[in-house]
């Protein structure tokens, strides 16, 4: 077996014993609150953590994109959730092929976008599972809520559809500054769909599904009565904007970059073989501050370019040419889309190599 | 053939006639200074372009990574400058082996780094060619050029190495506000190395390249005399970092990113299908605003998650769910690396499917 310091730089590590804590103690939570767990697959696109996933209670996976499905139904995966507003003939006719072998659900958010959806469907005799989306504050996709109940009724008999509920990402809990703010767009989430739901359910709409997404806000969301999913997705790995959102500490981080100091130029600076490249130029939530945290250490990373990380060495502190560090990423999510490979590590030693299996599936 | 109406979203696609006049037009800029062009290739990662640089004058490729190099080298590559300090007794093993099939020149910044590089040629009977970088402003890697005559005095006599010269890569040529500026780095860049040769030929030691990199500035850096080389990389493609910074108009951007409408939930707000995951996060330069341009539309591009860009839609503009656009990114090295393939399309034809076959080697 591989140890870690046999690895090449810069190598993406996925602590094991943290990674099945993590996992473990967000499906009991949902068990706890008997709501279903659906991860958000995203954040890892492997599917040795899908599985894990699974194993420990997850009712099936969410995804954004068509490709991604594909990527997991071909692996035996049987139970998906496009969160995503899925568009146009040509996906709508990969979503039917998706609908021979996994229990598929898409998201909607426009009569127009779900029509074409539909048309696709009816034309070969079967009906699509759709969920609206509602929009509760983030300002992305997804209808107001109060234009959800006329949304409803309209693609609810629309041909070749079957409306199953509601979702929605808070995401704007990610700008949040106080982990009591942050449990408020959770609650506020929660309780703006399931009163929706309410509305919706009195107007003789069906509405069995009630979805809520995202990691900050998944413990705060899943609490309130009526809700039966949840979608969180970075709780797998955690990263340095989940450390400042409050939402977990440094140790619950299951994911690190291990990186080569390549240079020590200049008194007070040092440079790592990570750079955008590899740990993305996605900022720190929910206040920009670096790229990335430096594990032990007081020096920070504060620029990137693709092949660079650029440390402002602290005083008392020194790097050395060949030295190795491990970066805690500031989004992890977006880490493994950089990457066609991840290292499992138990402690020292490499346990596993895992394909990024589903990475760089843009459509 | 396929049309360009026919791809699926998001996909970017490379227009033949911009990249091919791109690349003569640099190559062409070379031969009149009478300098060797030796083009980045990291911003494509394609074995495609790369030949049509060669086939156009360059006269060998640079690259940033020993999997780069590998990956070019195995399609038959056979002169690359790695023009980032490689460090570490694996990878001078890999650059060994790559030095079978290549000229192979590598940077290095360090006697530490170069010492393990060259331990290991020397323990196999060999030399590696290597010249030293130098730090003429940018405060990334590079010895500042006061400390070169004295790293190039220990690196000369070392086993296993051949100093063969200096570079530089002005990227706070990326930083400048106005053209003049950019234009003043690019000589400044210039000046100085082509003055630190100078130094070190007349303490003896032999300095037969001087190179030097980065779009903006190559124009302005191939007109000083001493200079031998050149290393941009971005001007097969240009951006509209590149736009902004006075390097093209944008009708010399060749890279764009085809995007789908996936959602219009609110008035003054459209959601298309690329994000981050398919435009990256990087800013614009030299000064950050949106994330990239849609191209015939005076609507921003205000703000991005993974796999959604959020439009701030301009007055007198509308966007439909389904209707498709097209963004110029900020920056075009980095797209490169977030996707498997690329279209080379001319007008409204997809002539090719190329893969970016050296994209994710982070190693």
């Amino acid at each position: 077996m591989l140890s870690v310091d046999e690895l090449e730089t810069p190598a993406v590590l996925v602590d094991l014993d943290v990674l099945e804590r993590n996992i473990e103690r967000m499906a009991e939570r949902a068990r706890q609150h008997g709501v279903r767990l659906r991860p958000h697959a995203k954040t890892h696109k492997v599917l040795e953590v899908g599985r894990l996933q699974l194993a420990a209670g997850a009712g099936g996976l969410s995804l954004a994109k068509t490709g991604e499905a594909e990527v997991f139904a071909a692996a035996g995966f049987d139970d998906i959730f496009l969160a995503y507003p899925i568009v146009g003939a040509d996906k709508a006719r990969r979503l039917l092929r998706l609908a021979d072998r996994v229990r598929l659900r898409v998201g909607v958010d426009s009569v127009e976008g779900a029509a074409t959806l539909g048309d696709v469907f009816h034309a070969a005799g079967r009906r699509l599972e759709i969920l609206l989306k509602v929009d509760v504050g983030f300002a992305r996709v997804g209808v107001a809520p109060e234009a959800a109940l006329a949304a409803a009724r309209q693609l609810v008999d629309r041909p070749g559809l079957c409306l199953r509920g509601l979702f929605t990402h808070a995401g704007h809990g990610y700008l949040r500054d106080t982990p009591a703010g942050v449990a408020e767009v959770g609650r506020q989430e929660a309780e703006t769909l399931t009163s929706l739901a309410a509305t919706l359910r009195a107007d003789g709409l069906p509405v069995e599904e009630v979805s809520v997404g995202s990691t900050p806000t998944a413990r705060h969301a899943m609490g309130v009565a009526g809700v039966t999913e949840a979608r969180p997705g970075n709780y797998v790995y955690h990263d340095a904007s989940q450390v400042s959102l409050g939402t977990c500490g440094i140790e619950d981080c299951a994911m690190s970059v291990l990186a080569t100091v390549v240079s020590v130029p200049a008194a007070g600076r040092a440079v790592l073989d990570a750079g955008s490249k590899t740990l993305s130029s996605d900022p720190l939530r929910p206040r920009p501050a670096g790229h990335g945290w430096l594990l032990g250490r007081r020096s920070r990373i504060e620029r990137l370019s693709e092949e660079h990380g650029v440390v402002a060495v602290a005083e008392a502190e020194s790097f050395r040419v060949g030295e190795r560090v491990r970066v805690l990423p500031n989004h992890a999510c977006v880490v493994s889309n950089l990457h066609d490979r991840i290292f499992a590590v138990r402690g020292d030693q490499v346990e596993a190599e895992w394909r990024v299996a589903a990475r760089g599936r843009v459509d």
